[in-house]
């Protein structure tokens, strides 16, 4: 029987920029009752990446002025604008609210940017893992996206590595012998949404291992996730 | 620690129309290892339960344009239309392609329909496994839904019973003390997606077990997942 189980690591404690940020994973590991195993999936809650690699501005105020012309400088273009909510799209080509630029969990007066580039965070934290615990893991970036016609908010894969953020189904069939009409399942995606059932928005646990997803190896990053301009009907 | 289960129902069989699906799969979990436990949330995918409350079409033939004409019928406006993908939103106000018209598992020129009401789908089954187990337990329907800007699909809760859909996290601060700017975590719909990844497009097993989530009691079903029409930038 296939179990998934979804854990967080513990007591990774504050990140600030020059964090050498697998290190700081890795020690809350080894200091964890259980140990990292061949085929985890870690998922990363993108305010740390951030915060290590230093992609923290200092406001000049806490106003909404400040924060506007961020996300301006942020997003590569705007698709939307009401009131004080901006749907931008950003340079990695992720269409979100405020281009990624969030205010909570950086102090006042003070906001944190979207990694430069989440895959390569993403991997770069693979790799040390792997070879400091000696194990073949895939690890996944997240960030806590809306979306166009639900309400709430769910948490979205940024940076993918190691694993394919899609799994094309294609070829394979339903009970009936019939091929299967929906092909591209977005992996990475439910991942990050699974590992926000234990991580929560207010949790000082940024790091969860899920255990138990059947995942392909890869190393296309996130850009299979990402629609293209082309593509879109809603922009 | 927070740790987060999630593992399939086996053994549920063939569901067809009158099938008593509650029994279904308490008779399922009756034969399985596990039991269902206080705080669990039970995935249904809703194909079985179309298929339990008669929601088949037979189409006059396995063409396009029966399937079209099918997908105009359900839909209750159709938000984009190209070559031959349907945008539409659905009576439930759900925005989706093909407006959950669906042929893959429904068998030749057949196809299944959403539930009519699948908060009260999801309660019936609520309301039978609380009584058969003696548990208190939620109970959602799954759907697998396009995104507007990411490729990929997820699966997302088109039916929720006995749990908030949406927890609200407004008043709670994050680590500086501020006050959390995401607010509305879409719950259901991470449950969703992490039910998927153990229960997956091609297998028999429509049922998963989540054990270890946080939820919020509540009697609100899917409706705090819907945006509004006028609240909608994208339609």
């Amino acid at each position: 029987m296939a179990v998934l189980t979804v854990f967080p690591i513990e007591g990774i404690g504050e990140i600030t920029p020059g964090t050498d940020l697998a290190a700081a994973i890795g020690d809350a590991i080894d200091s964890s009752p259980g140990e990292l195993m061949d085929g985890d999936v870690l998922a990363v809650t993108h305010k740390i990446v951030s915060k290590a690699e230093g992609r923290i501005v200092e406001l000049e105020n806490d106003g909404p002025d400040s924060h506007r012309h961020l996300v301006e400088q942020e997003a590569k273009s705007i698709i939307r604008r009401r009131d004080s909510l901006v749907i931008a799209e950003t340079r990695h080509g992720f269409v979100c609210a405020n281009a990624g630029v969030d205010r909570s969990n950086a102090g006042p007066a003070r906001a944190i940017l979207l990694p430069i580039d989440p895959d390569r965070s993403a991997n770069r934290i693979r790799l040390r893992l792997a070879e400091r615990f000696g194990v073949v893991i895939a690890v996944i970036v997240t960030d806590t996206f809306g979306r166009a016609w639900r309400r709430g908010l769910t948490d979205v894969a940024i940076g993918v590595a190691g694993m394919a953020a899609i799994d094309d189904l294609r070829g394979q069939t339903d009970d009936f012998g019939k091929v299967l009409e929906v092909t591209e399942v977005a992996t990475a995606d439910e991942i990050a949404a699974a590992a926000d059932l234990v991580i929560g928005k207010a949790s000082r646990n940024p790091v969860a291992v899920l255990r138990g997803v059947a995942w392909t190896p890869a190393t296309t990053g996130v850009a299979p996730l990402i629609r293209p301009p082309g593509e879109d009907l809603f922009r």
